[in-house]
């Protein structure tokens, strides 16, 4: 097994995505093959004496997709740009997996169009992670899909259940439905058609869940269209933003900044995206995490060892046959 | 000026709805009418010595409307319930705002109904308050309308805009549309047409606006539909309440609770519903504040200046007024 890193891609690129994978290549064993500029990438794999490392190959791509750039328009044009490269990498096999903290959307078309999306999914989806009091869950689609249908919210839900299973070790996992109420006539038109839609599947289905009882850890899957799951995150990030600096503010007019720091860093990485690498597209025929563009190494260490854990769980192969039964 | 009060509305009904009434009379003269069973409200007047202050009237009501009675069938079934009475003293004129921390829905429904809606207004809002980086924002719709239209929109974004200038004295309020990307093609199909739709308005319109940008202060009132915006409330009260949980766990486990009790508080108090009394409901013909299920009594005394304060200001003319400019 290898995991294609696009070494060119995010905010610290190409600097934090090799020390990544260095480190997933050295602690956890994990192949992988960094995908962008050679000389670029020989130089910080010398800094960091990685040079002759037997897990970690190089694979030369002359060009970048920008953050900004037109996803599709990119993809098409900049066929030897390092997120295409490394979509060709687990194309024709040379590696099982990619990771890109770059351009989000030009690694969800090079894995949707190109890697191409599993039979019967209507619409891939991202899946992120939020803390809980009981741990974490599984929010998706977190982004990817806007306007959905109650097709596309029943295949985020066996999804969802197929990676909570596969790659979490959830047994029989709660999958919750994200709205502004529990009852099952509570929220808009689509969110009450998945409701009665979801109650009719073999499903662990505990019905709607609200925002609030999303960080109680009412579910492990929480199943919702991409405007709303983005809504929530980004909810979460801002609450999150707000209440450290309110909490440091008074913290130091009290002199306390020194002793309560200690805690105030717990906080904040059970808070941090980092510690879960990055977010999984799910529904492409082929392993895919997406990493924030602010990764440092340490994400991307993270998202390389969740790209090998859901490659070793075969998630993909699981979500296939779970959707082959069900005739979309 | 007087301000009907639904005495026996909310979980802590009547004792803290009659305390926070006794306390808005006291500490800030407004005249209350408490609406309710007569007995109850005597007794309550009785344990704070207030039975014979001349800022305090008891208007007997035999029925209340329980917390999970289905709004429309109660308002009409039951004709003297504490909330209809207290609707009705706004109808003949007798007060000229309401309060009610009961059933949200009947609350709204002797609004909506009863009361009646503004000329040109589709559907009435309620307005919630969040607090941000520099200060608070309107968020509205907060949860009155799940499914919108374009135009509804545009008029909360119009109310939010006069009740940010009358009622909070914010001079050319910022609107923002909630989305989940900054630039006017992201979104779902109604956030879309509702930017170009903004745009093209004579507002302060500064445009899309996401979950983070919320909290970081980046608008004074935020528009949404029910839906979203009854998800970015509970997202809020849920993270926070995780931070609380996480940061008192580790504090404890370091016996720094004593000592960073005191900036808990602080923080507490700033992400506090209560602070801000109640959530107005705006596009009808009164003022009607809507209570949180769970007030205590500093609660409904915010609630009751929130009621004085818009009156004042005549948040319902103003209102009243840019919509008819409109012809929608």
């Amino acid at each position: 097994m290898k995991i294609a890193v696009d070494a060119m891609g995010g905010d610290h690129a190409p600097v934090e995505i090799v020390k990544g994978s260095v480190e997933a290549a050295r602690e956890y064993g994990i192949p992988v093959i960094l995908v962008g500029d050679h000389d670029r990438i020989h130089q910080e794999l010398a800094q960091l004496s990685a040079s002759s490392e037997s897990n970690i190959e190089v694979r030369h791509a002359s060009e970048v997709v920008g953050m900004d750039e037109h996803p599709a328009n990119a993809m098409r044009r900049k066929t030897d740009s390092s997120i295409v490269v490394a979509g060709n990498l687990v194309i024709n096999g040379e590696a099982e997996a990619m990771v890109s903290a770059g351009n989000t959307g030009a690694a969800m078309a090079v894995a949707t169009i190109k890697i191409g999306r599993i039979p019967g999914i209507g619409r891939p989806a991202i899946a992120s992670f939020l803390p809980t009091m009981r741990g974490k869950c599984i929010l998706l689609d977190a982004g990817a899909n806007v306007d959905c249908s109650v097709d596309n919210l029943l295949q985020f839900a066996i999804m969802g259940k197929q990676y909570a299973e596969s790659v979490l070790k959830v047994e029989n996992p709660r999958i919750g439905l994200l709205s502004i109420g529990e009852e099952p006539t509570k929220g808009d038109e689509l969110t009450k058609a998945t409701n009665a839609r979801l109650s009719s599947e073999d499903l662990n289905f505990i019905g709607n869940v609200e925002g609030k009882e999303i960080f109680r850890g009412a579910a492990d899957v929480v199943v919702c269209d991409g405007f709303a799951g983005n809504i929530v995150l980004k909810v979460a990030e801002g609450v999150g933003e707000l209440i450290s600096k309110l909490l440091l503010d008074e913290l130091g007019s009290r002199s306390l900044l020194e002793t309560a720091a200690p805690a105030l860093r717990v906080m904040k990485s059970k808070m941090d995206y980092s510690e879960y690498g990055g977010a999984p597209l799910l529904g492409v025929n082929g392993v895919c995490i997406i990493g924030h563009g602010r990764s440092d190494g340490k994400a991307i260490r993270n998202a390389i060892r969740a790209a090998a854990t859901a490659v070793e769980n075969d998630v993909v192969g699981c979500i296939r046959a779970s959707v082959r039964q069900k005739n979309f």
